[in-house]
């Protein structure tokens, strides 16, 4: 029997469609339908085949799945759980992959009336800077880890086939609280975000900006490779993750203050330090 | 004849030493002698093959050299002209890889009292994160942009001599005025610098920093690559170039700004923009 009978994915893009994709490879999914709202998206999707069917209506898709997926943008998550909450089977696990938890479980739970036992908040670390079906790939979560974040209400057995689907496509699955979750990212992935998207976008709006994007090399190039990234789904996390988001950009700008200072008193010391120790933690980080 | 009958490089490591690579490669260079500090570096450079000759003294190694190579942090820029002033060829060109042109100009003239009419500063717009005469490589300048800004005193048979050298290298040599070429860098190498080391320097320094490290994924191995350059290269920039890298620290500011209001007001629209613009000219540039 595979890990999942029939899968309905609520948004079929990069993340959505490689999960899919990963499951189909293995033989460890029976049928997938994918629900989304731009028919040229879902016609790739099938093209492709990381659906087996597609449809613009989450209540009638979920009917009949035994894993419901939403990976829609997470501002989408509340009034999808609206359409489906009715139409649910009732043994139906229904999980996520959004970049934010918080938001999300109180989007769910407002949906539904409470948090429902068969719900796993989950987020895939993974991806690319590229959106959309096409993007996808079965190998995206190859080495990659999971953060699943259960609650007191999720029910064991739901924890336990969402983490064997996430094994399935090839990550390693750890469980985190909600709270410590929003915060380490915001931290590590979506600070880092904001600084590509601002510095790119001051950037773009000088008056030479023509001029100023000829001559960067290779450094800018890897640097801003996120500000590529979905502004949709950029947008919701900031408005769904907003303080702890706004915590790290108030502790990244008291370093740039002391960084600043040093520049203009000419503190030589302070910059070999700073940039000493940024460097030893990167080289940590990178072996 | 080679381009170069006996090359000086003052400074073997990554810039230099792909020159000099590169030079020998293509048959155009005659002989090379390394001036450095570290007898370890010099050593490896002369195995490498990037060499022929190693010294510590850079006033006796300039005799007898028709180009002399500066690649030392700029910081040194000064120090290096006082010593090479009395002892180098009256033929012999001059010329550097630094980051910074302004304050080398400044420092090359105090050291010489006036501007040399064979100096012509230069900047290969090239590198890696990596750094000494192991990182080095023949085609580090393949299709990379060398910026040269040669002053009003520089004779123009030098330019001639130090712009075919890039290109044998590969490289396609443009001229720029100095002050310009001080800002376009601060705005597009000398701030995501600044950004990438206060990012990891920040998480380095929280007392959950090895879990912070832990949770981060591939777009922030790609943001912090150049976190991981030479702490001393980048102080003295930073100390070199200092009022067109806090000129563009403030712009950046007051875009941040600007993104840190949208996100605490959750202006959806705002956000919307500034990081659907960010995406556009980064989809651009990447192409």
């Amino acid at each position: 029997m595979p890990a999942v009978d029939r899968l309905c994915l609520i948004g079929v893009g990069l993340i959505g469609g490689s999960l899919a994709l990963a499951l189909k490879q293995a033989g460890e999914v029976g049928s997938v339908i994918g629900v989304g709202r731009g028919a040229a998206n879902l016609e790739e999707a099938l093209r492709i085949g990381i659906i087996d069917e597609a449809s613009h209506d989450p209540a009638s898709a979920v009917e009949g799945a035994d894993m419901v997926v939403l990976a829609v943008p997470v501002g989408a998550t509340g009034r999808v759980c609206e359409q489906i909450r009715d139409h649910l089977d009732a043994e139906a696990v229904l999980t996520d992959v959004g970049s934010v938890k918080g938001d999300v479980v109180a989007q769910v739970s407002a949906a539904f009336g409470g948090v429902p036992a068969n719900f796993v908040p989950g987020h895939p670390i993974a991806g690319t800077e590229k959106s959309g079906a096409s993007a996808a790939f079965p190998t995206l979560y190859h080495d990659r880890r999971v953060l699943l974040t259960p609650l007191p209400e999720t029910r064991p057995e739901a924890l336990a086939r969402v983490r064997r689907v996430w094994e399935i496509a090839g990550a390693e699955v750890e469980t985190m609280d909600v709270a410590h979750h929003d915060a380490v990212l915001a931290a590590t992935s979506h600070l880092p975000h904001m600084l590509a998207f601002g510095l790119v976008d001051s950037l773009a709006r000088r008056e030479d900006s023509g001029e100023i994007f000829r001559y960067a090399a290779g450094g800018f190039r890897d640097f801003t490779r996120i500000a590529s990234s979905d502004p949709v789904m950029w947008r919701d996390i900031c408005l769904h993750n907003r303080q702890a988001l706004l915590d790290a950009m108030a502790r990244f700008e008291m370093e740039m203050a002391e960084l600043r200072q040093a520049i203009e008193n000419g503190d030589a010391d302070t910059l070999a330090e700073i940039f000493s120790r940024a460097k030893a933690a990167r080289d940590d980080f990178a072996r």
